[in-house]
C-alpha cells in the first residue's frame, strides 16, 4: 500500500503551532490546491461543488502514541477517539471551501493545512452521504476545552 | 507514504456487484472492524460517539481513469468530483453508525465496503466539523439516476 503525491497544498501555515486545529476554524484562510500533471482532467466539473474533502499526508507529525490529550480537551482519550494528526497512518482529511478552479489549481478556503502538504486525494462533499448533523459526539460534545488553534504537541516542537 | 493496515473490515459483501455505493445506502447492514494488536487502546472512549469514520484501502478496484461514469449519473464527470474508487490513491471514506465495542472489535451498521478490506485509520464523526448539511453538490444536486448498489464497472467485473 504505497501513495503518490497528486498535487501540493499551498498555505499560509509552516508551523503547526498557531494552524487552526480544524478547517471550520480556518474559515477565511485561502489556500491553493496544486494538481500535478497527469491529474488535471481528472478536476473537471469540481466547479459545481461547494466543498471539496482534501485527503493528504500529515507529512510532519510525531510518532503515533494510543492516548493523547487532545486539543479540545484535558484529559487523555484514545487516539481513534481523536482528531489528533499522530496516527499510525497519518491521513489527514479535512473539508475546505471551493473558491475557484484555474486549471490545475484550486483556490479554496476554511484551512487547517501546513504548507507544502502532500495530497492524496479530493472528493466532493455530499451532504446526502457525508452531513449528519444530530450525531452524538462523545466527549467532544461535553468538551472542556474552546482551543481552535495547534500548539506543538503533536508535531515536536512544544511550546506549553 | 507506506501504509499498514491497522485492522480488517469483515462485511457481507464478497464483490462489488450489489454492494451499496454509499454507507448511507447500507443502512441496516451490520459488518465487524476487527482492530489489529497494538492498536486496540487506542479505541478507548470511542463508545460516545454515534458515528464513526472509516479510512480504508480500496484493494481491489480498477486502474484510475482522469474521467468516469459514476453510479448516480449516465454521463462522465471528472474522477475527482465523483466518489467513484478508482482513485490515484485508492482510499476509501465511510461513515458508519457504531452498534458496539466489544474489546478490539466494533459492531458497526450503514456499510459500503466490501468483506476482507484493510483498515487504516478511525476517526471520531464530529458535526460541528464534518456536518454542512446545505453544501451545494455539482451534479449530485440534479442527478440522474437513483441506483444505490455498485455494478463491477470499477472493480474488472463488469456486468453490463
Amino acid at each position: 500500500m504505497i501513495l503518490k503525491p497528486i498535487g501540493t497544498i499551498r498555505t499560509p501555515f509552516q508551523t503547526a503551532d498557531g494552524t487552526p486545529i480544524q478547517s471550520i476554524y480556518g474559515a477565511g484562510v485561502e489556500a491553493l490546491v496544486e494538481i500535478h500533471d497527469g491529474y488535471s482532467d481528472a478536476l473537471a466539473d469540481v466547479e459545481g461543488f461547494e466543498r471539496l474533502w482534501l485527503v493528504y499526508w500529515l507529512d510532519r507529525v510525531g510518532p503515533f502514541v494510543p492516548r493523547v490529550v487532545p486539543y479540545r480537551d484535558q484529559v487523555a482519550h484514545g487516539l481513534f477517539a481523536t482528531r489528533s494528526p499522530a496516527r499510525p497512518n497519518p491521513i489527514g482529511l479535512s473539508v475546505v471551501r471551493l473558491l475557484e478552479r484555474k486549471g490545475s489549481v484550486l483556490r479554496v478556503t476554511d484551512i487547517d493545512i501546513l504548507d507544502g502538504t502532500p495530497l492524496l486525494d479530493i472528493k466532493p462533499y455530499v451532504p446526502a452521504f457525508d452531513s449528519h448533523p444530530d450525531s452524538k459526539a462523545g466527549w467532544f460534545d461535553a468538551t472542556g476545552s474552546a482551543r481552535t488553534l495547534a500548539d506543538g504537541r503533536f508535531h515536536g516542537h512544544l511550546r506549553e
